[in-house]
């Protein structure tokens, strides 16, 4: 025993939180403990309502306290027709940040691993499956990552859509703007090549 | 508004931890939601006792939900008559995972650093007045940081302690052991040359 047992329970429990280890738990339980208690009890109340109460959009499997989150609970968004189809919730957020995609979204929250058990079920595809089936669905865009996972999922989806008759596309891969072609390694330099635009 | 309001909230609350930004945030709130729910609930509630029941031990006021932390309360401890004065309770932590000091500690919680407002007062030095008053104390090692403020803190605690006769001392401060000479700043070769020893 270092501190008292509360205090080493709680250095502890912080470690719960990815990319914490033992020196960061204890420079956070200090930080909160000697300057900012309200931040800290504040933090608890949201965590403890937080774990309880949210869980997934019925529609679109992202993380929320309704039944529908926001994008989905919009009439707007959803008559566009168009699921973009992504691996998790952070993901929805950067395409948002662009703000350009108008259409809602299909959180996988992973990808296919059939070593780690985790198949169409798991993904909820069912779900997918059911929303492409009806005739509101124009357009899937598949954003998965460009990983081997990533790729077979997005191929699983398509042949998914395909049966459904639905337009599927994937989103380009290729040089990043701002990047330096120098710097960019082989097989993104190659998906550029092979997804060349005629001008 | 990015996701539903309780999950933005659980970002937001989550930034109070020191050294975690926007995206740490972000991370941690899905992980949390996504793979550890138990955990999550568990950092709630410790969070919650502890930001409510810790408080400061009476005699070295370190952070403690009891009246006295573990150290201060073990007489074998107290009976060795030695205060090493730290200036925040990590600093405790890395003297007591060398083991070799067997007194017991008071920490300041801070330095004295007039124009943040930070007097004696805020740093408990009449509650450490008191202890040097009594007879049980032979002596104070200083081990406040090298820094302006640590020197000066520690200057004011040697003046305070040789007026109550208590024999005062501060640690050596030179080149670390497994440290290359080469890459070692002049100011701490000139402590090294000054804090020499003969053999």
């Amino acid at each position: 025993m270092r501190f008292s047992p509360l205090v080493d329970e709680l250095i502890q429990a912080l470690k719960c939180l990815p990319g914490v280890g033992p020196k960061s738990a204890q420079r956070m339980a200090f930080q909160l403990l000697e300057r900012d208690r309200v931040a800290g009890r504040k933090l608890a109340d949201v965590l403890a309502q937080s774990m309880s109460d949210v869980g997934h959009c019925q529609t679109c499997r992202t993380f929320t306290e309704e039944k529908q989150c926001p994008i989905c609970a919009s009439a707007k968004r959803s008559q566009q027709g168009t699921i973009c189809v992504v691996e998790t919730a952070a993901d929805v957020l950067a395409i948002e940040a662009g703000g350009h995609f108008l259409g809602r979204y299909f959180v996988l929250l992973g990808h296919l691993s059939p070593l780690d058990g985790i198949g169409p079920e798991e993904l909820g595809l069912a779900l997918l499956e059911q929303q492409l089936a009806s005739d509101d669905v124009k357009e899937v865009i598949l954003a998965t990552n460009p990983t081997v996972e990533g790729d077979a999922t997005a191929h699983f989806i398509a042949d998914m859509a395909k049966r459904h008759h639905v337009t599927v596309s994937r989103i380009a891969h290729g040089v990043p703007v701002g990047g330096e072609l120098e710097y960019v390694d082989s097989t993104t330099l190659a998906l550029s090549f092979n997804g060349r635009v005629e001008l």
